[in-house]
């Protein structure tokens, strides 16, 4: 039976601020992707969603991001490769804790440190040295085709390769970035089926008709507002209905 | 032979900022007191001093403080017993991260921390549950005969009680608060002597000339200044002709 | 005519985070409470809740805070007088910077700040001296027979005392705790009557009975939810009703 | 006769850590430029900086940088132009708030901000919107024929351009930069030599022998260590004896 990992960022409320639908969402999926602190989230948060997430059965990822709670880590520091590095291990250590087995599942790099580590390969390898300096055996989630997943593969960490359900992808592989008008899919129906197609062939047609191989080991899928959660419920239903098994790796 | 633990804060530093003589201090102790990212130091920082105190053979332990990084962890802050609770769990697995083994020798809490928990039993407890979520071997670090004690009693957590080399003791076993003026001692020669004497008698004399029973499992020295460098320098050198021991417990 | 003050707290979204409705509770008062920053708020945020009440003709207050994001300010620490004097001067000149004069309206503390200098003349001393540091003119909102009226008095600035239409108050004027079943007051009608009384009166009937004298210069109203925002349009209308006008001191 | 303004980075403390010798920098110098709390500095040290600096009659000036304490301001952030200009100001009001006056002499952005400003006309246009909203007459401190002093210009904001008397030059007039090895000047009489030279002709030589036109308003100095704070001494008898009055613009 062909099965299929749907991952989704969550535990990004901080304090007295509440985002997401996490309660709603966790059910949907097969990881969750927790931030620890740095971009979003806070120890009570955190604690709660690790919670959640294990009584789910989920695997439970670290979502580590920049030192920048007011940008939600979307905007990108010039850190060095140690720093890096050593804030990632920190991060990630943190967020074990608050685990029964002190163990986690995988890691995802969040908002503008994942989008600079797909192109960038000594900040992907500082990312990938404070996975290792963890746990390495950690799955490290990344871009298909990107930087991270060359420096994964460099240190000998596992990869897992992911696409997103409802961005477009250009020619090279990469998605259309959020400052054009076609960078985001919305119908939920449209989304479903590509993703799909993605899943069977594992290739995607980009905006400018050629299609482009990927390898398909994750779906990321978003469920912060209403219109997210619809889609992915959408999908899920779908995934059923075609026989596909949402499960972990 | 008779042994004792000599322990330290340390890892205090913050980006551009040095603070402390880690280099120093380490090899004249058994025991280092890091912190952990809330009152005091950084992923980097805590990297270099995790490595440096491993080099050593000490025992590393973790120090966490209230999020308070411009107060130095020294202003209590009213924090819940869960806030508390989850807060500590983070600051020690962050820590653990950056160890060979991933797990500590110890946890000793900075600051306005200590001194609230060495008389509130409910925060005592919190921060004894924060603990043993992360590790239940680990030697919590408490003012000796202070409810930090008893909180870690009762939950089962072994306890190393120690006592200041360098403060002076009120008859009831607490210490002389800092706004009184004999409440630290500075002569290097009578500290050192009163010290031994606290190893091999268990007890201490007040100020105000009571004995006062007090269990000394480690003892409590500073190196952030050149004086209190020599203190420890001539301490250690008494010890050694008593011949007792420096090591972790 | 009679008038009356109507303030609330706004401007207390934080980057990715938005909270309150701002939008809606500007046009039905009479003074804004703006975050600086610290418990909440951020420039980009300042600057735009700032250009709303000022498009709107409200008085433009600041609201300093514990510098406590994860705790909302909520949380009390033991700050020094003369940290609490420079965090507050700090605050209120930063939002001054956003305004088109320079020069604000009044000062309210938030949160466990408010609530400490209410009973701590010390504490209330040391906010005074940062908000006379600031601008001498600046109108203190004080919860009424606090001992934040008493050292506005001392310092010789002026003072707008405040009652809060939803909250229950004790036979000694000061508020039922949260902690309390009957601490809130839920029925917009109720609420209604009972400020409309307190300001005719100039007292209010306290949860034991007996009749409280106040000194009602403000009333403090919430709407950062929807309920909230029903009681804060229930009371403007009957306020006109009553013929009594909305206006800032 | 001949004036020339030095200035210099100042109040850069922050709570337990401290940094720079300010005591005695001040007095050699005609300008400060005081860090407002997001790379450095705090409420109380800002207080006390500035009255440090009134009392020795030096021009008090803002020094804003990124929202990084733990980088030091000098990791370049990626901020949106408009957050940018918001922090800017928050930072120059917050500031202006310790000054008896409520009034700035300057503002010199710090760090990356500073860098990145000299060769990005947007981030300029940025940082000198949130000056002018602050006051325009503020002096924008700008590195001698940057994109800074272009956009000071374009908004009619008054300029200093400024030289730095311990950096070499390359020939299109930007600083060597600090990864090459001759990128910073030590010898106190070289220095000394070479500032005045740069003051009575307007111009420098280049690191590969190219004589560079630039502007000469002020010279920057540093005294955060015994080795700068003997530069600056040297320089300023040597000014001395060459006519030329330490004086702010």
């Amino acid at each position: 039976m062909t099965t299929i990992d749907l991952n989704s960022d969550l535990g990004e409320s901080y304090g007295r601020y509440h985002l997401g639908n996490d309660d709603q969402v966790i059910p949907l999926i097969s990881s969750a992707n927790i931030a620890c602190g740095f971009h979003a989230g806070d120890p009570d948060v955190m604690y709660q969603t690790v919670s959640m997430a294990e009584k789910a059965g989920v695997g439970v990822g670290a979502h580590p991001g920049f030192p920048d709670l007011d940008g939600f880590g979307r905007r990108k520091m010039d850190l060095s490769p140690d720093a890096v590095t050593h804030m990632v291990t920190y991060q990630i250590a943190a967020l074990a804790g608050f685990t029964k087995t002190h163990r986690l599942h995988h890691v995802k790099a969040h908002g503008a440190l994942y989008n600079a580590a797909g192109k960038d390969l000594t900040l992907a390898t500082a990312i990938c040295k404070g996975i290792k300096a963890e746990d390495p055996h950690l799955l490290v989630y990344a871009l298909s085709n990107s930087a991270l997943v060359t420096a994964a593969n460099n240190l000998g960490l596992p990869v897992a390769q992911e696409v997103f359900a409802d961005r477009n992808y250009q020619a090279d592989g990469s998605l259309v970035p959020r400052s054009q008008p076609n960078a985001v899919l919305h119908d939920p129906d449209a989304i479903a089926k590509r993703t799909i197609s993605m899943i069977k062939t594992q290739s995607v047609v980009a905006v400018t008709g050629e299609t482009v191989p990927i390898k398909v080991d994750s779906i990321c899928v978003h469920g912060d507002n209403g219109a997210a959660l619809e889609i992915v419920k959408h999908l899920t239903q779908a995934l059923k209905q075609e026989g596909i098994a949402i499960k972990t790796r």
